[in-house]
């Protein structure tokens, strides 16, 4: 593409280094900022400059926070014998609007692959042992809910920390996997479907 | 969504302004811009920054410049009898790419809406007659080409144009409508193929 102006080029450039943005929506993204008021535009990069700067790690879980340890990890109505461990971010939040879960979370970072040359040295396996010998509430953990993603990578991550935790006696589950409640059993994959036979619980009518 | 952090709720609030920009998309942008080194995230502020308060326009057609007139008014390659009239400046970067044209361009800033209250005196069609009736090169301008969108605002507006360039006595043409090159007949819609016939052009073999 040929730009009429240095600006705009560097600007759709930069834009475009995001993920899923392309030159074409760049360019679109960047005449948008071009026509709105200029607030707009400080507003957004204050806050990506902030964001950026200012965004801490909670100590304990190594989710996103703005203090040393988290709110789910401060508040005295979350059950502490609960841990449940996310690839990422994104996973906190997601369980989080469900509105189901009530324990502290632990953030990994990431998932075993060798391929990318990501070890269990790189993740966040480490911490997440030393919190059960130490808890920092002083309460201890009864379990750790696995609710890592199914794939060769998740289940090796699964494997690794089942095994660490069995050693010290820690209960550990997974998280259920089924057919999605209103999915149709005959569009469902024949793996998913297999291993929901498999894995069946007791239906009960009390 | 429930964030755990207010900095990143600032920034997904702030990204997904942008269009075609949802919460999730947003939050997926942040969290990429967090796990990036700090630069990326520099160098994509200061681009928008820059853009916003450095961008201008050119004083003759209107397109984005880093100068007062830009390079396209500027240059002595360019062919200073023809103008070619487009509704905004993606469509010059569209036209520039095509390299089959080698005029000057002005860019109207939208297309006649009485929907939306866009009329006449929103756009820069006042600057377009000022333009003929005074070159800033001190070329005479003999045609002005029309490529505007082909809707009703877009007709409208053309409309508008072709009776007040009359008037001065200047040719007015307007890009071909018809079936793109590689397009298949029975899947051109009707509108475009009855008209691909009506506009039909003389085919020779010399």
């Amino acid at each position: 593409m040929n730009f009429p102006s240095k600006l705009i080029e560097d600007a759709v450039n930069e834009i475009s280094r995001l993920p899923g943005i392309g030159k074409k929506t760049a360019l679109r993204l960047a005449l948008h900022l071009l026509k709105q008021p200029e607030a707009i535009a400080e507003n957004l990069t204050d806050a990506i400059t902030k964001l950026r700067k200012e965004t801490a790690y909670c100590r304990v879980c190594h989710n996103i926070s703005d203090q040393e340890i988290c709110s789910v990890c401060q508040s005295p109505r979350r059950d502490r014998s609960l841990i449940c461990v996310v690839e990422d971010i994104p996973d906190v939040l997601a369980i989080e609007n469900t509105s189901q879960y009530n324990g502290l979370y632990h953030v990994l970072g990431g998932v075993i692959s060798p391929i990318q040359g990501i070890g269990p040295e790189e993740l966040k396996i480490a911490s997440l042992l030393t919190r059960i010998d130490q808890p920092h509430s002083g309460e201890a953990v009864s379990e750790v809910i696995l609710a890592l993603p199914s794939t060769m990578e998740g289940d090796t991550t699964a494997f690794y920390i089942t095994r660490k935790l069995k050693e010290k006696g820690i209960k550990v589950s997974t998280i259920a996997r089924g057919i999605p409640i209103g999915g149709e059993l005959e569009y469902t994959d024949e793996v998913t479907l297999g291993r929901s036979i498999l894995t069946r619980v007791n239906y009960s009518v009390d």
